[in-house]
């Protein structure tokens, strides 16, 4: 069983069970799941599904385990299986919108979801992805084979990275993965990087700062996501308190806009079963209809937020390395709340901030580990200073504002 | 005015007039047009939209006019951002999943409802949009505008090929584009190639071929898009016949639903308004939406094949040269009327053939010249008998009937 | 052990005969043999050379034999190390600048200098070659070895088209290379390709003919090329007519100027001992420090040739379909030798005349065999008649003389 | 007038006087010096010669300048042609083997010799090239004219960067060229880039660093270009002490063997058109043969360190980041004295040690200076302390010494 990706070209598929989770529609699903969200109204040719990335991590982990196994490591079948199957389903808890939505529809993380969806799926096959949880949790003896899936240099991080670059055409992103593959080692349950790989970890790291700033948090990308959440916490206002039936939205989405969920809700088995389902319902294609449908509403807040997310109309976006002022803020909120007629809560849905902080390298997680040779001590890549491995957070503040047309050619610098 | 491409990296927009017309919610929507329709569920990468084809297009047509330029033909500002503009709006007109709705939802060719759509734009814009509506419709006397528009080796194709070629990973319908551009030329109003283009010229020809059978024609991605064709005349013929109403579809859905149209009624003022209004409401979401809905009926044909594209179980399809006999069809109608006890009407809508024909090159139209020179005469490229300019028609024949799951697992060349 | 390469990223060598080859002189020498030969005139960045072509060769041969083992086709850890060494080995018999130079330098084919060069190495190596050198001679019954080394879709072509085509930047060479390994199966001993594969082998084909004329057989390279070759015959007329001692060249290269070898000495156990000495002593080094030398000398004709392959001052190059007139040719012989005041002898040297014959696909060697499954019979691919396999030969004719400086601008396609 | 290139596809050329030069026997040359020296024995696809490294300049000089002149910079056709010929020619002192042998045959830095020979040609060609020199030695004053040739973010390093990496497989140094040169632009005669470039130009920064720890300075290359400069050494000193002749060197070899210049000598009208007559005449192949000879030399330490080059038997190489100890060093000498029986001063041609030093950013030159729009300042690049400008030196020691069989393969990351 083969697949064609743009990326890696062919790719093998060979476990069944492998196979047989792909085929599910839990899976399915992730087709009509962009991987970047509104990221493409930035970036027009990025809109590559999470499905595509998924089956694109699954291949890195095969080539990984294929250099491990070569390297003498120990990994049996079950465990070779378990752990394709716990980064194919990493992700199947991806809300619409990949990240633009997480917390939004739900009050709860994506893994989580792809947790208790993972369980529910271990009961229809039988039992068959215990193993594959286990690992997913980090509660299987071999650490490393969770590092793989999750950590600060996993398989997930390095096929988004390259996909992301490759679909964004951002190339400062691409990062050269068949090399640190070929520099992946075990010592003691932990994933190590050999020595001679260390430059291509120090560019992946920076390859992954580059694309943050440049791509998952550009400030037009930023602007667009906060406008479908301000969208759908106006669609809940107006639902929850202005008696708004909508009617015509797909019944899923009615489902998670007359009730807010968390992931205690997780826990109660009914619940659980409930949300889950009409979570599995839920993909890209219901949120742009339901955008159709505010873009035509009474409610003029609503209606220009959606509308602007269907015809690229976006909000102006300043981004700045501190605070936006009080008063700057107040001043926009009541310059438009004049404008448009509406009310304080509204003009709070049209003039907004939001803050986003991103680091390099995290030191507080598991540290990526560089492998001297045998006999040698395994040492944090922190260790060589010269190498550019920056832990620092750096933060950015977004005020985003109703802008007029004049205002779009200045301000984008990737306007379409 | 800057756009990154993943193709062609940074492509500048200048004229006013053009930009304007990409920030139209006509040229917008095209954003949630898929390029290749339900091919993605062959090739995973393929997800790439009609907006970004057109835009790639319009930066091909921009070099082309460099080109041009530079070797002394006379193409005045208007008429470069007339010919911008032609390229640009070339495909405003196509349905949702571009060619597999292509007649289905109204029995109109794409490119005359791009007309109609040019035309009413030009309403709106003043006038602005008459010279690139009459080299559209090839009416204006320097013909070779119209031809880097719509014909054998026009933009259109150079990008799509090299677009769905990148796209789907299938590497050999990729062409060497720069090269073809630097060999165009003018010749008494014609567009011509210069011979030491022949090369680039005959493998874009094969890699045009190589990606119908591959990609195009690919037996999975036309049993999908004839899938959907059935879901909608199901859909139809369940609105007209039994009397569904299908009120939680999308309305203007139901207006091509409840309503057959063709090119005749875009002739009439008030007829065209309307529908031109559904028409531009329309995009993949909506029918994405719609399959959801189609799903859930009770019709068991209708709902077996909405979630058969919904969930990428596809019938089996087998593909050969000659038709397939009259038997075999009747024979696995009846198997499938009795296996899902349906009508005879219905097992049309589960079993079904179609026939799909190709040629690499059309001596019927405007041939592709070459030029020998100053003074030599033009001639068409298949005077070199040693090329392989194939101009024979080779047709293909489809059919599609319920397979069990075994049946996937063999028949795929691309599986998922 | 791990090499870069710029084709296949990080290649892995593991068999430690392999890497001893590798490390021999031998081998070595193939770095400063160049792949193309005087084609980097024409193409700039063709300065690819042998011996990365052959480690690329050695790397696809290991991926085949990895697909050929998953597919379950017995092939024992003696048989992979001894393909792996044949193709490793089968270019070791090039004459510098590669195919210019064959023939010239002895008039004995690269493959069987190879084998020559081979069963020395086997002596060297106690006998441990032997099973390489059986099926590099096609002499082993496992025939599919030997055609995965030598045969109408082996290595070696997969390679070189990739690379000619990578350097010469010359996209239409580019050959979807993991696709066809991915094909690639035996039947009865006999490699085959499955059905899936057809398209690709097809545009295998057509990138082959196409970079033959593009590349291979480009009118300034054939020229080049053949210039070197009449600097040759020239210098050797001197040493053997006009007493010319030339002590300055190279030793081994005054070895071949004033003797003439045929296959036939390679039987002489003294002579062919001779024979390689000093064959494998020379490399393009040596020939572009003779050329040096040559354009010193007061031979008007050997200087003039010697210096125009130094400074790119090539011969004006006609090509047509047909054989050039005689009259023609002496006529231009004519004005040369008064131009150049020469006897007639040397000019020609300067107006010379050469054909070059191609085909894409030949009938008498053994088919592409096409695999349509299990208990189905295998086909050869010219069974498919749409498929563009062109056996048919093309031959072009080259006539090369004298030009002005301003011929020069108007006749090469790639002037530098 | 086009070329092919690999990297940039088509290139125009158009201005005459740049055609002429480039058809210049002093240009031709530099066909036959390789980009990287020796560095092709660790890489071993990295052949690319200087002559296709200057084109890949002048083709960036070419798009800066349409990018400057859309944004309405002034620069005369004048101006232009002279900063493509400035470019152009910036390399053309180079020596063989580039970068390897600089400083080694005569004392020069290339770019004086450069300026020697455009000072010639300057006289050759009627002082056409005044223009170019001015810009080149930063005597214009428009001075982002010599910045696009000569500075922190030149043409030349944007080529060779991007050239290297493709060469070497080394994806790491890939740089996004045509966003960089989109975003530069001309403030009060200096070169600045725009804002939105700045990720470009920070990658661009890192890029470099990692090609020179990973390329440049890789210690397998290093050894091997020490290890030819300690031949030529060797040579000089058995020329100039031991009497040895040398009479089947490279005459022009043989000149700077038996004597020794320094820049000085270039102010001499005769001495200087020596100089440069005979360092035209040498390229990297005068290098090779002169290494064959030296091989069979019989002089132990001449002959070791040849034949290490030509079969790729390298010296054994230590890299650390402080010095090594004196004591380490002369224990190495002395063994290899006995080991070899030769003498003191032979042995330090055979263990030595070499120091490197490289800054990705130099605070001592020319800032880079980024631009914040209309009527706002001018800022360098290190202002902006969130990116990874590195103006610290970084030092690394290496040590080489004659090495064991078994070394071999623990010791070098990239192999061949």
């Amino acid at each position: 069983m083969i697949v064609n990706d743009t990326l890696y070209g062919v790719i093998d598929l060979r476990e069944s069970l492998v196979l047989e989770l792909l085929e599910h529609p839990y899976f399915q699903r992730l087709r009509r799941v962009s991987q970047l969200g509104l990221v493409q109204l930035v970036y027009p040719t990025a809109t590559h599904s999470r499905f595509s990335h998924t089956v694109g991590a699954l291949y890195l982990m095969q080539e990984a385990l294929k250099v491990l196994l070569d390297k003498g490591i120990a990994i049996s079948p079950a465990e070779q299986e378990a752990v394709c199957i716990a980064i194919l389903l990493h992700d199947v808890g991806h809300s619409p919108f990949s990240h633009s939505l997480e917390f939004k529809l739900l009050d709860i993380h994506h893994e989580e979801i792809s947790i208790a969806l993972m369980e529910q799926l271990n009961e229809q096959f039988g039992g068959r992805l215990s193993l594959a949880i286990q690992i997913f949790k980090n509660q299987y003896p071999k650490k490393f084979l969770y590092q793989l899936v999750s950590g600060q240099l996993d398989m997930d991080r390095l096929d988004y990275l390259n996909r992301d670059s490759y679909f964004t055409g951002v190339r400062e992103g691409k990062v050269g993965y068949e090399r640190i593959l070929k520099m992946l080692y075990v010592v003691d349950d932990s994933l190590v990087v050999e020595f001679k790989g260390i430059y291509s970890v120090e560019n992946f790291l920076i390859a992954r700062r580059l694309m943050y700033w440049q791509v998952y948090l550009h400030k037009a990308g930023i602007c667009a996501g906060e406008m479908l959440t301000k969208v759908l916490e106006r669609a809940r206002y107006l639902a929850t308190q202005k008696g708004e039936k909508w009617e015509h939205l797909p019944v899923s989405l009615q489902y998670f806009l007359f009730n807010q969920f968390n992931a205690q809700d997780l826990t109660d088995k009914t619940k659980s079963a409930n949300i889950l389902l009409h979570f599995t319902n839920l993909d890209d294609t219901d949120i742009w209809y339901a955008l159709k449908i505010f873009a035509q509403n009474s409610d003029i807040c609503l209606a220009y937020l959606a509308k602007g997310i269907l015809e690229r109309k976006l909000l102006k976006t300043e981004q700045q390395n501190h605070s936006f002022s009080r008063d700057h803020i107040e001043n926009l909120r009541l310059i438009n709340r004049q404008k448009f007629n509406i009310s304080e809560q509204a003009a709070k849905n049209l003039v907004f901030t939001v803050k986003h902080a991103n680091r390099a390298y995290n030191l507080n997680q598991q540290a990526i580990l560089i492998y001297l040779g045998k006999d040698k001590a395994v040492r944090p890549i922190t260790d060589w200073k010269e190498h550019n491995i920056q832990p620092k957070e750096v933060v950015k503040y977004y005020l985003c504002y109703p802008k007029t047309a004049q205002d779009l050619a200045e301000n984008d610098p990737n306007f379409l």
